[in-house]
């Protein structure tokens, strides 16, 4: 448990940080696109470093699919203490990876009060996934949406190369 | 270990992000003071908010000495998975806690190469303890030493009141 609150509250900390520090900034207009985007390269980049560890003792995958149940099961536990409660997919390349109770949203209030901010707290998370599948050769787009929280679905499109 | 490297991962990139943002602001002059103290401050809320989760069902504390133990032990050993490996004062306020194998400076090579760069990765850690005390009641300066990699020594000279 201890863990996770550490992490919750480092997390909580960045997005406080990178938000802040774009309000002081002057281009105000671009301000959420350049924090989300700021937020998703750490996440990449964490994303990457956690699943080159995770892989390490790992045999190879077989294909996309069950690279994306690695990710749900494995990796996503390692990180959240649970699994992603649902994978989806319409086996074209797009895979839909639904939390029911998502860590870094279960500390908000769960009317809707707060659900305009929840995208601040998805982006290094989004980051992380699309880091972990860069890795393991998976190129892609991650994006999350809430529509009730603290659940989550995070939608990836692998590119086809 | 997992967790660990979460934390380690997340912590460089919150160090590198400081650091880079403020490379590209005019205030050059202030960079390196700026940076510690923005880090410190963000170790200082994840501390404070940590040591409430720790201490709820703990025993209050008989003295300063006491808390500071508890600093040593237990909540050094759930965020860095080992205790403080000495711990030295003065009975005057003054507390000196050296970690041998510091986990944010394992990662370094082991020579003086970057030994000038081991300030940044002790700023959030100071600031972890300087919060964990200020919520037990004690204020006092944190500060930190690197002589040799990976050890290190924590100073902590708390403000009689």
């Amino acid at each position: 448990m201890a863990d996770d609150v550490l992490f919750e509250f480092l997390h909580m900390e960045i997005v406080g940080h990178v938000y802040k520090e774009q309000a002081t900034r002057e281009d105000i207009d671009k301000e959420r696109v350049t924090c989300v985007s700021t937020l998703e390269a750490m996440g990449f980049r964490v994303g990457q470093g956690l699943i080159e560890r995770f892989t390490k003792d790992c045999p190879s995958f077989k294909d996309d699919l069950d690279i994306m149940k690695f990710v749900c099961k494995d990796f996503w536990s390692t990180i959240f203490k649970k699994q992603i409660d649902n994978l989806r997919t319409n086996h074209q390349g797009t895979f839909v990876l639904q939390d029911n109770t998502f860590a870094l949203l279960t500390q908000f209030s769960i009317g809707k009060q707060y659900l305009e901010d929840a995208p601040k707290y998805l982006a290094f998370s989004c980051g992380m996934i699309r880091g972990a599948l860069s890795n393991l050769g998976l190129e892609g787009v991650v994006t999350a949406e809430v529509s009730v929280m603290p659940s989550c679905k995070f939608q990836v499109v692998i590119q086809k190369t």
